[in-house]
Order: C-alpha cells, then sequence, then structure tokens
C-alpha cells in the first residue's frame, strides 16, 4: 500500500484540537489542492470561507446546533456552492440572453464541485498531519448561516469543516464502513447485494455502537437510518434556496 | 510537499488509456478508499457501479454524447446518489412513519456522500498509476441510464468516471484554475476578491486556451462561462429527480 492509500483509509473525523494555529501557507497549500479536483467544465463553482474570527466562529457554532469544535477549531472553512460568477458572466456578455442558474442539473454541477474540491482539501490537510471534520449542521439555520457571511445570490454553504492538529489524547478509532459489497455492483445495480450488505453490517454496527458507547446505545444502521430518515431535517432548506436563485427549475 | 500533496497538485483529467485491464484488488482498493471518506451521519448513501461489459459501456457512452473514451476505458464507475438502503430500513423498522427521502436536505446529502466518495476513489486511483475523466455527461439521457443499469427508486446517478492506465502518448498538461483570491475568502464573502480573480484568470484562460487549440478558440473564461450558463441543459433533470421520489420537498 502507498502513503497515499495508506493515509486515505485511516481518515477518522477529529473533534478535539492541540492550540496550535493553522499557518496561512498551510490553508492556502490545503484549499489550492482542493482547486486541483476536476470541475464540470471547468466551472470552479465554489467558494470556500475560512473562518478564523473568535466572534465569527461562536456565531456560526450557535446557527450549527452549538457544536463546540467549531468554536475550538483554529480555521472553520465553509465550503459553499458558487454560481453568482457564472451569473455575472452571463450578466456582462450575453445581458439578453436567458440564464440556467436556477436549473437543477446548475445545483447539481456547483454542489458536486465544491464536494470534489473539499475532499482534496480534506486530504491535503491529513497529509500535512491536521485533522478534519465535516460539519452538516451550517445547514439547520441556512438562511443565518448565509446573512452571517454575507453569502450573495446564487451561493449557498453545503458544509462546514472544521481543521486543526488533532489532540493526541482524544484519538478515534476507525468507524468500520458498509461491507465493500454493498457499494460496489458490477455491470449493473443489485439490490441483493445491497441488503445482504446491510444484513451483515447491521451485525457490524451494533458491536461497534455498544463497544463505544459502553452499552448505552445498541441500536443497527438500519435502525439508526430509519430513525434518521423519518426525522423531518432543515425542511427550509428547499424555499431557501429557491429564494437564492437556486434548484428551482 | 509530501506526496500526497504532489499527487493532488499534478492531476489532469486522462481520457486515453493503455490497453492494460485494471485488477479486480485495484478496483477494490479504489472504491475501499472511496468508502473512508467522510459521510454524513454514516448514512453512506451512495452505490458505484463499475463497468467493465464492452456492450454496457458502448450504451452508456451513447446515452452521453457518444464520449469514446467511456467505451474505450477498461471500467466506467459510475457514482450513484442512493437513500435506497434508508428507505428499506425506514420500511423495515418504523413502517407508519412517513419518510424523508423526497427532502431537498437528503438530495444533498447523498450528492454531497457520492461526490466525497468518488474523490477519494480519484485520488485512490492516480496513487496507483491509473487515470481518470469524470463524466457528467450521463446527465444528458439520466432515464436511459438509469434504466440500462437497472437503478431503482430514490437513486440517481451523478456522475461517471473513466478508469484506466493513462497512454503515455496523449499526456496532457495542467489546466491553470482561478486564482486563489478568487475561492479562498476570510471572514466572510468578498465579492470584490471574486471579480478580482476572475478578471485576472480571464487573461490567463485567453492565452491557455489559444496555445492549446492553437489559435483555434480565444475566449476567455468569462465568456465560456457566459455561452454555458445561457445554454439549456439537462432540463428534465428535475422531473426525472422527482419520479424517482427524490428533491421534491
Amino acid at each position: 500500500m502507498n502513503d497515499t492509500l495508506s493515509l486515505l483509509m485511516n481518515h477518522r473525523s477529529v473533534r478535539k484540537y492541540t492550540d496550535q494555529p493553522v499557518a496561512r501557507e498551510h490553508l492556502e497549500a490545503i484549499v489550492a489542492a482542493g482547486q486541483m479536483a476536476s470541475s464540470s467544465s471547468n466551472v470552479q463553482a465554489y467558494t470556500v470561507i475560512a473562518v478564523t474570527d473568535p466572534d465569527l466562529k461562536n456565531k456560526l457554532s450557535a446557527h450549527a446546533g452549538n457544536q463546540a469544535y467549531i468554536r475550538e477549531c483554529p480555521v472553520f472553512l465553509v465550503w459553499c456552492a458558487d454560481l453568482s460568477r457564472l451569473k455575472k458572466a452571463a450578466k456582462t456578455h450575453t445581458p439578453d440572453v436567458p440564464s440556467y442558474e436556477g436549473a437543477a442539473e446548475n445545483f447539481i454541477v456547483a454542489t458536486v464541485d465544491a464536494a470534489l474540491a473539499s475532499q482534496n482539501a480534506a486530504v491535503a490537510a491529513e497529509s500535512l498531519g491536521l485533522g478534519i471534520v465535516y460539519i452538516g449542521g451550517i445547514r439547520n439555520e441556512i438562511e443565518q448561516v448565509s446573512e452571517t457571511l454575507g453569502l450573495p445570490d446564487y451561493v449557498y454553504p453545503v458544509f462546514g469543516m472544521c481543521v486543526g492538529y488533532p489532540d493526541p489524547q482524544h484519538g478515534a478509532g476507525l468507524r468500520p464502513r458498509l461491507p465493500l459489497e454493498a457499494v460496489l455492483h458490477m455491470n449493473g445495480y443489485s439490490e441483493e447485494q445491497s441488503e445482504r450488505g446491510v444484513e451483515a453490517y447491521d451485525e457490524t454496527s451494533v458491536r461497534y455502537i455498544t463497544e463505544r458507547t459502553g452499552g448505552q446505545r445498541t441500536s443497527s444502521w438500519s435502525e439508526q437510518m430509519a430513525v434518521k430518515l423519518t426525522t423531518p431535517s432543515r425542511m427550509q432548506l428547499r424555499a431557501f434556496l429557491e429564494s437564492k436563485g437556486l434548484n428551482k427549475e
């Protein structure tokens, strides 16, 4: 196994950090690595906002379920899908022609662009000895987060990412994933493989959660997923996206 | 610069491959690395279909703008956002409770999960000496692609990815990206940085495209983006997603 594969295979989310700040050159190297990820037709439809200001981190944390690690990490990155540069280009060069920033297609393009860049950045950060954790919680109060960061139209914050040097006293183990056969299918979708994989994973996940919580939680992955999917979450998102001119046709 | 950073910074899309097949163990290592990417609340809401069957690759190529590299690559990966395992879990464990697989929130979760896994897989593939190119074209005729692959409800193909050993006779240069200042903002969104970055990039992109096409194309990035955003593309996507039970509330 080469060093890069080994790095990828050893990823775990890091939620506790030392006091060491992230050097500006490292932040730039991380985002530059993000930029080298593929981008659909080179649209590069994302912007990342690096939050280092303590007050701003506190505010964002308050809007994202009060997660302490957003306040405590030295750098909090907010990865935004951003079609505003494209919209401006269309306004400048083809002002009298209708444009399609509101199409589901362009919503997917921008969301995926942001995600590919962020994952490259995550890998780059880990290669520099940093740890990260993705934060979906910034979609809890997405309107307030957007206002706090001054996001213009055609931009939305997809997720956050805490970055910092891992506190060695809080190392976490690797979390087991679904068996490969559940997610890798050959030459066509196999519901049978998916189901068999989930059955096996349910057993794994019970053992993992029981051990990790000292027996306080014992639910299987399927049970956890049933709770997750039947709990309404961030239902204002669609209306918010439409208000920003996104995902509406 | 460490080996992983150097790998990330040297990414380019590869569209011509040698005849060397991709060993099953490498395919599995690539997808396993994808699985180690972060996943929102551990939902792992994606499935990847590895297409090696020549007839199937031909069909998919025909549905994706006839791109030759889909036919010619040894393995074509179709990365799908997949909420079907979650839906099944909800049906099994909480059959009488409404579930929210149709929410924009879960659409984003599944799309991002697929993208993070795919980018880890791309990095893993490149670390093994393989080359890749993302294929958005599978969204051209997304309904036919879904039928061809037998995708069930609550699943959609986000993008494809050709994987193979790069043909050394067709090495491409690095494509310049937007200046860092355009995409990395500190403590708040800066339209001014975005605009200044695009201005500089317009000059870079004219030089790059002029050189790359021997003067046949000379348009700036902004001009290309104006054309892109004013060209209706894949406008059936929203209706298709709704028909699959996705992105509808």
